[in-house]
């Protein structure tokens, strides 16, 4: 995207999601004069992401609660990669919008807005409005499920709605916890089945953070 | 609550939540004929409920989006523990309404809420409306925390302002799982001190069950 | 309640109303450096204070004609009460939730109301932060109705919907009057039958008046 | 007005309210197959029709709580004044917009407002659609205050402001009460001064009648 | 209108349009410390201006599309014959009130609003708070259609339904264009059509100037 | 777009648009029943699809009046060029969603939609769904403008800020006409000026529908 300070497009399977990274050199009221920086996403689907037409939020008139769990969550996760302090008072801005979706979105959009992140913060040190980096590591999330009684990674749409569970792991780059998620979709599920899943989750991880750094360089 | 066909006082500590169940003949339109129920959540606090007054939400004009992911859990939750086919076409609506609030106003939502739908539903089997009881297992709901480096149980408010982090874990009477989230407020978390919280969360929900069924009789 | 500054259940009959007085320091934007304070109030209810489930005023996205034309009165007659001037450059918010309802919700809420409001600047003139004492009188409201012919004083529901007519009188402590209002549900009435209610009511007001003494003492 | 069923311009000095009654062939779902009809209403007010300009409530999202306290009030007042068995199974909605106000447009809109409506039953009469007159008698409304310690009839927008009272009546053509309302904006008033605005109402409203009377004639 | 620094009724058939201007000494943010003043407009319908009475926008809580790209253009219209920076920092709102609707209704807004702006400037002038005259021209403003195969000026609501194309042309007293507008509501139309409605649109709005002019004088 | 029933991503310079066509079995309430389809559109923008951020539409809770003027217009101009009736009961929605703006996004959602509208129609022939091919003519758009005293086709960003006057024009494949709108921005135009932008855009709209053509086959 020609506009933004960083941008990515994500490709996971069938599921695209479009990132964006806006600065702006103003904080939210409650962090004025803090010197602490923020950084906050919103989360967006266009109406035919997906097999049949969603209603379009801006139409309906509000975001739906789903939307706003999701980017509660992007925005959560990806602020925990960066010092607020060393971002200095100004305010990023991650848009994640689901130009198609297949199953994962959530997941998708920290992952690629972890990237338009860093090429935006790339783009202030390198303009010497920032000296030290902000970003402390890299941060991504995958899902996994219990598809068919067996712990599995990433699901898309087909498999998920059949999943027993739906759960979603965001991780550091050097493998610490942000956020877990799992939900029984039918069954419930074990402590057992949890941490196949959560050993997947770790593996998954691992290779969105070799893809990161390659998108970057 | 008088009029309700179920309802219950939760307090945990400081938080106290009045959660009631209604019962409706008929169901949202995506099970019309289908011989399935619902049982659905709502969840508000009284503006008083925290230290300083928040906003009413209906003045507000909307429910925050942190409102709607917490009905929504609780909703998920109760679900997880019916039959709904055995519960008919019907509709059961759990509002949890938090009186005072000392963290941890979820879990007891879905504690308490579980409480006011099994007095419902004994209502219609002693009214000879419902034969099969098709509440399947009672549904239970801790927090969990990481504070000073040590992972607790059921953090209140001024621990919770502290933690490094906050988890939910909702678990059946036999201790499957429901619902596991686990989210980083400041430091991310080892798997390690996850599996610490884990670990507390089932003996906390043991106990919880067993109130439970004491409440019941 | 825990947190507020004043508090108070009233209990008429089944109607259970839990009232708070929450204390800012800072006023609306039309009294900002006036040297007068303000007084407003909100009201809510349960969704199942009622016989039947009704739809939260939040997830509904407004508050209803009703709630609103109710939390004016009861805003309009606690300001009745109060000597602005007195009360400096404060605003105290009382929030007045329907637990339970049997008819003359709006009254009790007011009765109720002036309690917490009065424990509230009496929290103020026990630190010091007062002098002199804002609250210039009681302030109580009963509900009247004609029922089969006959004016009667605080109708429960099941008279209230039967009721001919439908009045509620806001007074003071020494009996002058704040509020009167008297509306015809079915047929007309008379000069004659309102005076009979209004005679009611100042005994009713009477009796709301000691009753609030001796919870505040 | 052109379209209406039934209109009316009402000038009371500088208060002047457009009405018009809209007829409509279909009931509220309450009413569906009761065989009774609905007579309701809604009030706006120009945003110049003010000394200074005024919010337009249509920019503005919603209604504000006075409109719609006057709109349920004009509602209240003319259903009062109808046999809706006789009306049988049709709407007739009365709108009342203020085009200038200077004190008492909600009793302007009753006063007018019954004009419109009863010039639109007419009109149903005349067709042959309606055969008994469910017209059971004239409804008409006038507001009172203490001014300067003496009750006065029909203040204007000066004199309101500095009144210490406003009160509201609402009656039928043979003067029994449909809606009394009083309301103390600064001192508390004594019942006595209350009975001598209940005196000069009922005079205020034998004058409308007879206006009334003649604007239909 | 008594309280409108400038108002006017235009009357175009039965289509009766109240306009008024309301000025206030300040502008719109993007303004402030500019030098430069704000037009704009507002644009309602009241609800039985109409054949059948339309829903009421306060009520329906926004106002439809219809309206805000109607007001739009009478704000666009007004400002094209204003030298902002001659009129200062200082704001003037034209609201233009549909009374009775028979076809037209945005041309007489713009040509009716322009003859309240004009007087409230005039009164700015009279009074020294303006000395250099900031309006530069009149704006008039005719609709036309392809009616029957032919360009015909001025449809009325009849036409207008039948009419294949509906045309908006505003300009100004020396005939320079500020706006032109042409859709095809049936079939599509050429180019000649086109001319030919663009120049009854000339002499059309010639007359409203001369209209104008006599109603300031 | 792998689930539209037609997609299209149209890209005139900068100025990036989405387009997907989606069909459903069913038609707005008024079209019941009337053997008539329908065409409608609706038009969005990505928030960092311009050079500063703008607001999500879906955040603020609604469109802006210019996005619905947009997509109106968008939906009036598809529509001219179906045979609704050849269409049948079914409804076609056009989503066009800017990615990237740089001047011109209407025009360049009409060409652009009315491509994948061609699509999905295409697919109903193929299908066997339709026999009689709806769609009487291409539509397509340009944008014109006088830019330092000249017109000219197609402004960017930049120029179209500092042009004179912008101008739209929708027309079908055989250069009739279905919209003409011009709006003065800053001096008023001359009749003279308007014939020479519209000369331009019949040559415009002739590449567009030779693109359309290439883009189909």
């Amino acid at each position: 995207m020609r506009h933004a300070e960083g941008s990515c497009l994500i490709r996971c399977g069938d599921t695209h999601v479009l990132c964006s990274a806006s600065l702006e050199e103003r904080v939210p009221p409650f962090l004025r004069n803090s010197g602490q920086g923020w950084v906050t996403a919103e989360y967006g689907m266009l109406p035919r992401a997906t097999h049949t037409r969603g209603r379009r939020e801006a139409a309906a008139g509000k975001q739906s609660g789903r939307t706003q769990e999701i980017q509660r969550l992007i925005g959560r996760a990806l602020r925990a990669g960066v010092d607020r302090q060393a971002l200095g008072e100004r305010q990023i801005t991650v848009d994640c919008d689901v130009i198609q979706a297949d199953g994962g979105t959530r997941c998708a959009s920290i992952t690629g807005g972890w990237v338009a992140l860093r090429l935006a913060v790339n783009k202030l040190l390198k303009s010497g409005d920032l000296i030290t980096d902000p970003i402390v590591d890299h941060i991504a999330a995958v899902s996994c499920g219990i598809y068919a009684g067996q712990a599995v990674l990433d699901l898309d749409y087909a498999e998920d709605s059949e999943a027993g569970t739906d759960s979603n792991f965001v991780m550091t780059g050097n493998r610490t916890m942000i956020e877990v998620q799992a939900s029984a979709e039918g069954a419930a599920f074990s402590r057992g089945q949890f941490e196949e899943m959560f050993s997947l989750a770790e593996k998954g991880v691992a290779e969105l953070v070799a893809t990161q750094t390659a998108a970057i360089a």
